[in-house]
Formats: C-alpha cells, sequence, structure tokens
C-alpha cells in the first residue's frame, strides 16, 4: 500500500492550501462590515442587503488582471496585482452608480507558493477596505500542470448596490454636455500584452532598466496600481451632477466611451486637452504604434470620462482633485455617433 | 508606420472577442428572468433584489472547474465544464439555504476561439437556466503565452438570496439527527488530478478507451456532469426538514460535513450504507491508493449530505428519488467531533 498514489504526490498540498487560508483570515476579517455576517458562513459568503436603501439594484461585474501578472511574476512583486483587480471592478460597476459591497477573487496557480498566495490577497485586502468593500470569500485553485512555475492567475467579482431612481445609464445625456477626463496612474490593466512586447522584445529592456524618457524602471512604470475612482466621484455623484460614466478600459475612449451615449450622439475628443503620460509616449514610438492603434489600445491618461452639465464641469474637476487626481475638460456631446478626434 | 506593431500582432483581437460575445447574446438573453435588469446594463450587470423577501441575505460564492479542464481538452468536447461549473456553485450556496439569483463567469484563454468559446458558454448557460439563475455576465480574456494553445481557464461567481431566518447553519443540528447522503453523479469536480494521473498515467489509457469495471469511455466519465441539488431540496427546505447541509468537494465527507456540525458534535458514517460508483473502485483499485485516501479527496458516490431529524429521513430520501437522485441513510449526528466511520 505505501507504493500507492496519494493527492500529495500529484502535487496537491490540501494542507499547504488550509494552512494559506488560515494565514489571510485577520487579513479578510479587516475589511468586515455591518452588512457581513460572515461568522455564520461556511461554504458561501454571507452579506445583508442594506435596508436603508428602498428599492435596491445589484451591480455586478467580473474581471481578470490580465497579463500584467507577467510583469509580477517578472519583478517578484505581488502585492500590487490584487489592488489593479480591486479597483478595476469598483470602476466597472461605478459607472453605473453603484457603490461596492463586497468582493470575491480567483486565484489560480500550478504549486501553490504560501507567501506569494498571501502577498496576492493582501493587494486585493487593502483595495477592498480603501473602497468599503468586504472580502466575503473566494477559490485558492492549485492545479499542476496548468499554469507554468511561478505563475498564476488572478481574478474577481463584485457586487454593489443602487437605489433604482439612481442608476445611471447615460440617458441624462444631452448634446452639449462637457466630458470630464479623470487622471490615470498608467496603463491601469489593459494592453499589457502589447506594452509588453515593445518593453520586453523591441526594447530588450529588464524589469530594473529604466523606462525611456519616464524616469521610472519598466517594472515601477508597468506595475503602477490601477486607480479607483470611487472617492474622487461621490461628491458629485451623490449631488446628482452626473449624466454618464464611462471607464476607459480594453478599447480605449472609442470602444468605451460610446457604449454611454444615448442614441444619435457621439463623442468631440480635443487631442492636445490633457497630457499623455510619458509611458505611452515611450510605448508609441519604440514600437512604432499608430496613434488611432495606441488610442484603442490603451486608455492615454484617461481613465474615467464624466458626462456633465457644461455648468458643473468646474465642480466635477474640484471633486477629483480634491481626492489628488488630476481632471480635464476633453470635449463634449455632439450628434452623430462614435468618438471623433479634433 | 506600416511596420510598427498592432495589438492584434500580439496574437489578441478585440474584434473577435467582440464576435464571440455577439454570439453568445441569445443564450444569454434566455437565462434572465424579471428581476434582471441587463437592459440598462453596460459595464455591470443589473439584478434588482426580489421585493418579496422581507430580510434579504446575499449568499455569495467563487469557484473554478479545476483540472476536469484537461478532460476536456483532450475529449475536445467543450459543452459540460460550464453546467459543472454553474451546479457546484449552486450547491454551495444550497447549504446555507439559498436559492440563486446570478451568476458570472470568467474564461480565460491563450489564444480564443469562438467555437469553444461558445460551446463553453452554451453549458454555462444550460445550467444556469436549469436552476433559474440569470447569467448576468463575465468576463472573456485572452492572454497570449499564458495558457498553452487549446487551454484554457473557467471560473465563476454566484449571487443568492434567502430570508434571513431562514438562514441554515448547522445550529438546529443535535445528537441522534440522521445523515442522508444524496447520490453524486461521478467524480463532480474534485480529485481530478489524482484520477487524472492514474487513469492516463498509470494505466496508460486514452480517452475513448473503456474505464475498466465501468462500461464507460474514460472521458464519457470523467466529464460526467456534477449534480445540482438544488431540486432534490427544494421541498424539504420550504418544510423546514433540514437541519444541515454539506457539499461534499474537495476534502472528501471528513473535510466538508464537519464544517457544518455544532461543537461537540461528529459524525458516524455506516462503511456500506451506500453503492460506492464504479469509478472510484477503479481509480483505488489502479492507483493502489489508501481508502482513508480515497475519502479525503473524492466524494466516493456521496454529493450532498443532508443532516434531518429521524423521523423526517424518509421524506428527504422520497424528495430526492422523485427529482431521479438516490439517496440513503448513511449515518448520524453522534457526541465528539470529525468524523468516523463503522
Amino acid at each position: 500500500m505505501s507504493d500507492g498514489l496519494s493527492y500529495a504526490d500529484t502535487g496537491v498540498d490540501l494542507d499547504a492550501a488550509e494552512r494559506a487560508k488560515e494565514g489571510l483570515k485577520g487579513l479578510v476579517a479587516s475589511t468586515r462590515d455591518r452588512y457581513t455576517l460572515s461568522e455564520l458562513g461556511q461554504f458561501g459568503g454571507l452579506y445583508a442587503v442594506p435596508d436603508h436603501i428602498a428599492s435596491p439594484v445589484l451591480v455586478s461585474s467580473a474581471d481578470g488582471v490580465g497579463t500584467k501578472l507577467k510583469v509580477a511574476f517578472a519583478t517578484g512583486r505581488h502585492d500590487t496585482v490584487g489592488q489593479c483587480l480591486v479597483n478595476h471592478c469598483v470602476n466597472d460597476i461605478l459607472v453605473q452608480g453603484a457603490a461596492p459591497m463586497f468582493f470575491l477573487d480567483y486565484l489560480a496557480t500550478g504549486v501553490l507558493e504560501e507567501s506569494v498566495v498571501q502577498d496576492v490577497v493582501r493587494g486585493v485586502a487593502t483595495a477592498c477596505l480603501e473602497n468599503s468593500c468586504a472580502l466575503l470569500g473566494g477559490e485558492t485553485a492549485q492545479m499542476p500542470d496548468f499554469y507554468a512555475e511561478g505563475e498564476y492567475d488572478l481574478a474577481g467579482f463584485i457586487v454593489g448596490q443602487v437605489e433604482r431612481r439612481s442608476l445611471i445609464d447615460g440617458s441624462a445625456i444631452v448634446e452639449g454636455d462637457v466630458l470630464v477626463g479623470l487622471e490615470a496612474s498608467g496603463l491601469h490593466t489593459n494592453g499589457y500584452t502589447l506594452a509588453r512586447r515593445i518593453v520586453f522584445d523591441v526594447l530588450g529592456l529588464g524589469v530594473d532598466d529604466e523606462l525611456p524618457g519616464t524616469g521610472v524602471s519598466v517594472g515601477g512604470e508597468l506595475l503602477k496600481v490601477h486607480r479607483s475612482y470611487l472617492n474622487a466621484l461621490r461628491t458629485p455623484l451623490a449631488d446628482g451632477l452626473v449624466h454618464g460614466l464611462a471607464h476607459i478600459t480594453g478599447g480605449g475612449i472609442p470602444g468605451n466611451l460610446p457604449r454611454v451615449l444615448p442614441e444619435g450622439l457621439g463623442a468631440s475628443i480635443e487631442s492636445g486637452s490633457w497630457p499623455i503620460l510619458p509611458v505611452f509616449g515611450a510605448l508609441q514610438e519604440a514600437g512604432g504604434v499608430e496613434r488611432s492603434e495606441m488610442d484603442r489600445v490603451f486608455n492615454m491618461g484617461v481613465g474615467m470620462i464624466v458626462v456633465c452639465d457644461e455648468a458643473d464641469a468646474a465642480a466635477v474637476i474640484e471633486a477629483a482633485r480634491a481626492d489628488e487626481i488630476d481632471a480635464w475638460r476633453i470635449g463634449s456631446v455632439v450628434p452623430g455617433d462614435g468618438v471623433r478626434y479634433s
């Protein structure tokens, strides 16, 4: 019998998974709020619907970090990608006016390294705390011969709530509304396959080399945390100033802004109305990428667009700057469809 | 400029992702119910909290298919793994008494094959329909040089609801309660790394070969759909017969049943009180796996355990059999802790 197979022989260590979870209990507990009923929960996470909302609508989104993870693998720094993931999801439901309630993560590894798992989940929990979002649960999967050694995939799911009458769906947008762009921290979580190709293959740089023209290392620049716009937009949302929101992710401004515009309306974007972050200039030049392709792949320094009445643009910009996020008038809503650059 | 890089050059085809999503619209729409407000949704999925629940508690769980996916890759059959995932998640929240509301999937691929994506999501949507669960959204990620050619990972996230007073947390369980085991269809989604090692490496079988002693091909046996116990347990739950539930997943009966038992109570399991499915005998024999290891890795033919009053055991068994799921008395709740086999 001692020659027989056991699960541990296959590389799956159930006890290691238990230990990793134990080490994360304190972290996860720190994100709980008064609606989190997790002490009751064993299999599923429990969250009471807040009773101060008359007609609650749940808003939910799923996302992954994508190939930004490859930069984490190359640098050995695993505590930021979880923040990117949570902030991305927070922004995705924020565009409909929703405030986060809870988050669950899915972390799939080949061989489970306890310290890496804990770093990843520490990032998730940190961002959950910053966004007043309970880390309600998650799955940590060990899948030997599925992921390369030292690699993993990370995805997440968020659920928020909004009063039904406060849902933002873009229907309030009218011709002449102003587009306010909110500053991105960098690439956020989009375009990494192209960016890595340019930086590592075309330029032949390593993660510790300086990314030309940025004054920052490749690893430092490419791991910059995807920004959450929740706090910057709390006041404009509460004051009813927001006609529509677009989170600028894969597809850039042309791929995301039209999704929120009503039929018959398009966007006119004024080129040069905001400072393109140096990282995008470096990537464009080194890769010989067409500007239109850059616009379609990257956020180009604008992570969120607020559509509002011209009279309210200054207040929106002010609110963002109070949260230390720069903001600019970058265009307006015009008859037509799609996005035109002028 | 024509020598410059574009995103498509890197293997990421944004248009292919759009086409795959378009082809799935009808499928996804078929799972909608009257609480699904998706016509408003662009970035996040929208779901109204049903207003007939006085004090709603949301119950949420995240899970992945795990290495059962490798069997799908080997057979080229991609329409069942999504069903396994949804049913697994449904069972995970069912153990707390929750009925599903909505589901989101995360599908990560290397190079996006439209037909495979559509097969996978067809499975997800099919099971969502069967479990009265809206497929509210999801993420399909293209991550070249992350996943091997023809491979993908699939995870999911479910949210259900339960009246606060109807939450099942095991606190109703008392000494002398009966354990009713509900029949599994096969391995469900656990223990695949060990099972594949035995079947493909030790026995050297291919997916079309018969798994010895089962009368079924390796692919047919290992792809059997993880069973949902939602319909089998609707009546016992509505009638208040259920003191506790344990979904038998990774860790087997010893790893899952104690999670639901109150402090000071353990389980006595009567060996031989249910028929061990042939697949487990075949795996144990070929792998020379100890019986205690088998019990700790596999469900051994019991996919769900219901803890109830002795007087209600017959009604629980009857309800399961009415849903064409066999069920048996497999043990009882005793003083102590953990699980003992007799």
